[in-house]
């Protein structure tokens, strides 16, 4: 076996062709162990795997310095630098985080999750080395799917600018997670189909230098193409046709299903563990293909990731029009929906809580301050949401609720969901955002409200004394058992409130609340700094009601167990009624 | 005079070629009048004066729609849709903002001040349009050097998948703020080059149709050219070459200058203020060009607009290399600014508070979770900036201190804020912000630390007791002054504190005022909501000190003026004054 004597780049560098094949075999090998045992990015790995040996063959890494968009595809590289055990060995696959890591290997250079970044990373790197009077090369690796970012392309603008070694290798393998959208991709397709030498040419277009190698899981020609390129004095794009899940045909033949895989039997391609029970993207997408029938102005948007709300290729097509999928372009998305508001649409735009961050300015300047009423909602915004440092979900409250004019809602039930969903489609006062619960589907009998229209109106649940508990969204059900604990240990029956709007202060409630309460609990799934929390805190900052706020402290945790994380915040029922029970002593 | 009689669209529609030309002379006039008595906007209005003309000339505004990019080139546009008295009279200068804003006209379908927004929101209107079965057209009209933000790149990557009417006006006038940068303006350069006609074009690769006019001063050749296009079936790009400035040769000759003025002398284009004392840009700028000559790693980056930090056309020559304009792409530039940290470089990357909205997603990713030590000067971040509602500078705080990793800096006089800068660019570990100061260069005599490595340690400025002002940044001398008043009307001698950090806690100080102290103030020039007052708030919420946070309620407020929204808020020294005493009582 080759890939077991790869401790870093150098080792394979005295293979030859044969044995380059041979160590490609191994390396899928490998992945399809690890993706079939653990789960994980898999198509763009499959896909990337020669592409990664001829570059490691050629240049001179760390010297030479790789930077992987977005970085899930970044598997193979990890397997040449150091870090194959985490692919050979179950005991070692918790060695490894799924991205670039700095911390992990001198051979990562950024912790990269989002899309569409590393154009302008490596121009980082660029100017950094010319400033300094050096000399390596800097490449940057970048999939089809992710040039349709506003930051790829900034940086693919700026990149000409240089006038130095910057080699950008874009790997076109013809899909984002779904299908590609947009007008660039008929020019990738025209680049390919005419070998790269089509006169029209997006690259050409930024400035570029351009070479096409269709041979993009080819060994012997992939380093080739990259002996022509190495210490070249001026920024270059080299596009490489590659395929996408290569190697695994049952990938081959569904690519979006296998962008991303659960643990699966490698025979049949099935998932081990049967998925059960209601989920709030297939929900989600029932409910909206109803409403559509209902209503053709309703319109569902998402920026390349249609299953965040359920809309599988299936649902896509029932859809039709009324579907938009803007490919990975979150700014877009959102200006597009507030125009669509504008102009009598029911724009509503889904995406998770960390691609939202990056149309922070747009849901400012282009929906706020127009207070155009689309609905934006929030996926995976939680503790419960997705683990990796780089797709955090605990930052939505600070960056959507603190924007002028937005009504962010946090239903703390299905029922409530649905209920601000279609108060927020049918309204046309407001921007609204609505966090889906991250605690998964929880029905129960208490009565919802239809209607939303009385912003920042706080729902009393459970009405008590002495203690208040503000239980927000998905840790309603932890206001819940609180009150229940309280009641059993210290005999003490708390006031629950559901406050439901995250944006604003219910100022008559919290001033009703004074005359029978000494303390308020504010509790949170997501960052304190900023939030929630703190608002009520400040509103009660110089009476004599005590607050005490409960969320996740401001850090970037990474592959954290989400109860532990909780736990070190304090957050859990026993360390709450200890705090309360010191206080009431 | 033809433009007088201009109440609506229609009233030109009458006018001929001759007449049409006529009023252009007159619009222009109106403009000098109007932008030489109270400021603006100048080259781009000047230029697109008969491009507004023709275009109001064949379409039917409003039923048909335009949405001007980052809209300062409204203002003919203004003039034709029943604003013209706000050009021709003093009188009535104050009845119009300086953008489209939908409370003024039918015609105005956004309020718009941020740049590249133009075609995903035109594009939002083309959808509802499309789901409604209506036929209008609808028309974005954009500047070059708007081109590059990645919002305007994603929209016209996905206009093309809209398949059906949708008209992008692109100005080219060969100029940004000041020039452009980035490899797409060759390709413009080619364009205008070949007439439109060179087989390599940016817009044909991003899936667009395509069409050029040469002449975008030319009235009669422009409502030829959009003739054409009325009632197009498909997206098109209209590519068209104007002339900044056009018509005012002190502005035709430097364009620079001239994209935006303050009231000038008509004759001789002198400004009628002339600008006196110290400013925050000049003195960065030669700190920073200082900065350069001892070090070549250091390096100054800002996005299309140079002289947010003094860098004019002669000291950009002189910083070199070291040195660099991304053009509109602020993402890019924190992202690259990254990088270059990474690799060994001293970036500062500076834009005002508004803009650097449009890059949260980089700060959070690129910069932060990767800890790199890039500095992040932000301008205008004041109640004292900008009081256009799309350029508000009262966001920063909730947005950037509330990220992980991030430090941000407040300095409160001209010694602190370039000991702070100093230390930021020499120091390796943490990317830091620094908030410039928005209330004029303020020197004391205080003795400033040239160390800001001891985190969140606040200083102490005057020891005292009963109350503890938290005075932050450029609300110290508001500190002051408070400080000065309770000694002098209460005869009680405070604690003034300069926090320094907004970004985090000095708990040991917040415990150690408990001992002799009843009330902290705290005092910061920004929004409430999200910032560091509320933190304090909740960090003393259990205990018997009492917290009174001073700042901007969250709101959007437009063209105010600054003492007004700061007495709205309760921020004045009697008034705060006036609150101490109600509670020391």
């Amino acid at each position: 076996m080759f890939l077991e004597k790869i401790n870093c780049p150098n080792d394979l560098k005295s293979l030859n062709t044969k044995e380059l094949q041979e160590l490609a075999k191994e390396m899928r090998a490998a992945l399809l162990h690890r993706l079939s045992k653990k789960g994980g990015h898999f198509g763009p790995n499959f896909g990337m795997v020669e592409v990664t040996i001829a570059l490691h063959y050629v240049f001179e890494s760390p010297k030479d310095k790789f930077v992987f968009d977005v970085s899930h595809q970044s598997y193979p590289h990890k397997m040449l630098t150091g870090r194959k055990d985490a692919y050979l060995y179950e005991e070692h696959f918790n060695d490894i985080s799924g991205y670039t890591n700095p911390q992990e290997s001198e051979h990562d250079f950024f912790n990269v999750g989002h899309t569409s970044t590393s154009i302008s990373l490596a121009s980082g790197l660029v100017k950094a080395r010319d400033l300094k009077g050096e000399h390596e090369n800097i490449i940057a690796i970048i999939g089809d799917g992710s040039l349709s970012g506003g930051e790829a392309l900034e940086g693919l603008d700026f990149a000409s600018e240089l006038n130095s070694n910057f080699i950008i290798v874009v790997n076109d393998n013809d899909m984002s997670i779904a299908e590609n959208h947009g007008g660039l991709y008929k020019n990738l397709r025209n680049l390919r189909e005419s070998n790269g030498t089509c006169e029209c040419n997006l690259f050409r277009a930024m400035g570029l230098d351009y070479a096409y190698q269709k041979d993009g899981n080819d060994i012997e020609k992939l380093i080739e193409t990259f002996e022509k390129v190495k210490n070249i004095d001026h920024p270059i794009v080299v596009h490489i046709n590659t395929q996408k899940g290569k190697g695994y045909k049952i990938a081959e033949e569904n690519k979006e299903n296998w962008h991303y895989c659960a643990p699966f039997e490698v025979e049949t391609g099935k998932p081990i563990k049967a998925i059960s029970g209601e989920n709030y993207s297939t929900l989600t997408c029932n409910y909206l293909l109803e409403k559509m029938k209902q209503d053709p102005k309703v319109v569902a948007i998402i920026a390349g990731t249609p299953k965040t709300i359920g809309f599988t290729e299936e649902k896509r097509k029932l859809a039709g029009k009324q579907f938009v999928d803007v490919g990975i372009a979150e700014e877009h998305a959102v200006a597009m929906a507030s125009g669509i508001a504008k102009n009598g649409g029911k724009p509503i735009f889904a995406t998770s809580s960390s691609f939202l961050q990056r149309t922070y300015d747009q849901l400012s300047q282009d929906l706020c301050i127009n207070n155009n009423p689309a609905t934006i909602l929030v996926n995976g915004a939680s503790v419960y949401g997705m683990n990796d440092v780089t797709h955090l979900g605990i930052f939505d409250i600070p960056f959507i609720s603190n924007i002028p004019n937005m009504v962010y809602l946090a239903p703390t039930s299905k029922q409530e969901y649905f209920a601000m969903l279609d108060w927020s489609i049918e309204q046309n006062e407001h921007p609204v955002a609505i966090r889906i619960p991250g605690n998964g589907v929880i029905s129960d009998k208490r009565k919802v409200d239809t209607s939303y229209d009385k912003i920042n109106q706080y729902k009393i649940q459970e009405t008590g004394s002495q203690v208040a508990i503000l239980a927000v969204g998905d840790f309603y059900q932890l206001g819940e058992n609180i009150v229940k604990t309280l009641k059993e240990k210290l005999g003490v029956v708390p006031t629950l409130i559901n406050p439901r709007y995250i944006s604003g202060l219910d100022k008559k409630l919290l001033e009703e609340l004074k005359a029978n309460h000494e303390l308020v609990i504010t509790l949170e799934d997501g960052m304190l700094e900023g939030g929630f929390g703190e608002k009520i805190a400040s509103y009660y900052g110089t009476s004599n009601i005590k607050v005490k706020n409960y969320g996740i402290a401001k850090s970037f945790p990474d592959r954290y167990v989400a109860d532990e994380l909780l736990r070190q915040n304090g957050i859990s029922v026993e360390q709450i009624i200890e705090d309360i029970e010191k206080f009431l002593k």
